[in-house]
């Protein structure tokens, strides 16, 4: 195997290992990162799970060889699964968090004053055990004492679930391949809105629509077979293949645009680097290729 | 040097060889692509230039090792360089386009029916002679009867213009390093304000916020000292590192919110992929953080 590059600038690189991200979804393409320092690399009951410093973007998690988070831009995603709907409903008391091993959603979410219990599942200990370790921007909020974090299936736990207990339901998943792909069912969301108060909303990371259209398509229909209201939004997460990642906002009839309350979480006086309310507004305005794909 | 990637999906790549895209204004980071077939490789006056096949993107195009454009999301970067500011003026009737070799801006100017003249300055030959090869999706306006296309150098084309002329000029560059350097000076943004008529507009590309925070602060600071009016926008585009595109929009008091003309612009009918009035509208909403670096 052989790969090239900028020969001008290659002097300095000579000896070094590049991470190139592969993945059927999206062939021929992929992500490239010095893998600088190898920090931990093992295998779990689930998944093989690794750590490795990148010199740009700091210290990188992969699980299954796929770029789960990096130091350096996984706010946009965190900020983007928790403040918008979050923005809808800043009084939300009683939130679910599925999957998020890394702990990044719920440091979003314990920002929130209202906020008194976060349920979180994640299905495999390790994660949560290599993040406390490596990634501490990320999951000091684990321990925190509103979490109460739980190693579980998240399939079998919205099972075992209550009607109409929570305000939110956050599925921070993997990809729709491999354990993940679970989440991204219609079974699945049928207990999600089950589990939801009337003004509840779910939000879940919805894939790329550059090199994903099919598993876009897929998404979006499934999940507005379930839910009456439904409408996708975005962010741009530079280490993910496509960049432009799609979330879903669902509901029982709540509106991101008309029922955000601009005011109350200005209010907040949250700290964010991505998301802001003009922002919120915009990530629904999506590029014509997407909208077509969505409908 | 090395490199390693998923292991489980390696077998069908085993053989094939791997570009990275490697810069100094992103150490350690890169798109990583499958050079599938090289169709063209040489060297002009000015740059290398080199054409490649990718299974997931198309045709790819490198000058000096760095990605110009891809067959598959081109479109992004043309209809934002040109249809934001033209839906701030429909009725524009004299362009300038600087550099854009390949051809991808001047096919969407050429859409306009009220649009009259586009000068097109580039300075390498070269890069229009391949593009009319091996990009014609992209290429095929460069010899429209409304395109008058000269290979000059762009900063003396400017300078040797009279006053007061262009509706529109569209920086259209390769990074701020090597031959573009001199596209990203207050002397050349000097040339363009005055070339334009008073209620002209000039767009530029303008790097991106994640792995070049110095560039575009540089960019910013150097366009407002020139213009009475500056506010950067963005669109994404996966093959360009870091994603998330910045592009300028500069006049000398035009405001592309409230001076849009959004019903002229649909009445058009213009078929694009990426761009719609709406888009038009959130492409100015900035995440935070890139708001602070464009301070």
């Amino acid at each position: 195997m052989t790969e090239t590059g900028n020969r001008a600038n290659t002097t300095q690189w000579e000896s070094e290992e590049w991470y190139i991200e592969r993945s059927e979804l999206n062939p021929g393409f992929g992500i490239a990162l010095t893998k600088d320092r190898v920090l931990f690399h093992e295998r779990s009951e689930f998944q093989e799970v690794e750590i490795f410093e990148n010199r740009l973007f700091g210290n990188v998690m992969l699980i299954d060889n796929l770029v789960m988070v990096t130091e350096k831009d996984e706010f946009v995603y965190h900020e983007m699964i928790v403040h918008v709907p979050m923005c809808v409903n800043p009084d939300a008391t009683a939130a679910l968090v599925i999957g998020g091993g890394d702990g990044g959603t719920v440091r979003e979410l314990v920002k929130y004053p209202a906020m008194e219990r976060i349920d979180m599942v994640e299905i495999d200990r390790m994660v949560c055990d290599v993040a406390r370790q490596y990634l501490p921007t990320l999951s000091r909020a684990l321990d925190h004492e509103k979490v109460n974090l739980v190693y579980e299936d998240g399939i079998q736990f919205v099972k075992n679930t209550p009607d109409s207990i929570y305000d939110l339901v956050i599925v921070d998943s993997t990809d729709p391949v491999g354990p993940g792909e679970v989440l991204f069912t219609e079974e699945f969301y049928r207990d999600c809105i089950r589990i939801l108060k009337d003004d509840g909303i779910m939000t879940n990371q919805s894939e790329t629509p550059f090199v994903g259209e099919d598993m876009v398509r897929g998404v979006c229909r499934k999940v507005r077979e379930v839910f009456p209201f439904f409408r996708p939004y975005y962010g741009v997460i530079p280490t993910y293949p496509g960049a432009l990642w799609l979330f879903g906002f669902a509901s029982k009839g709540v509106d991101p645009l008309h029922d955000m309350r601009t005011e109350a979480w200005n209010r907040l006086g949250l700290a964010t680097r991505y998301y802001n309310t003009a922002l919120h507004t915009a990530c629904f305005a999506l590029p014509t290729f997407i909208q077509k794909l969505c409908e």
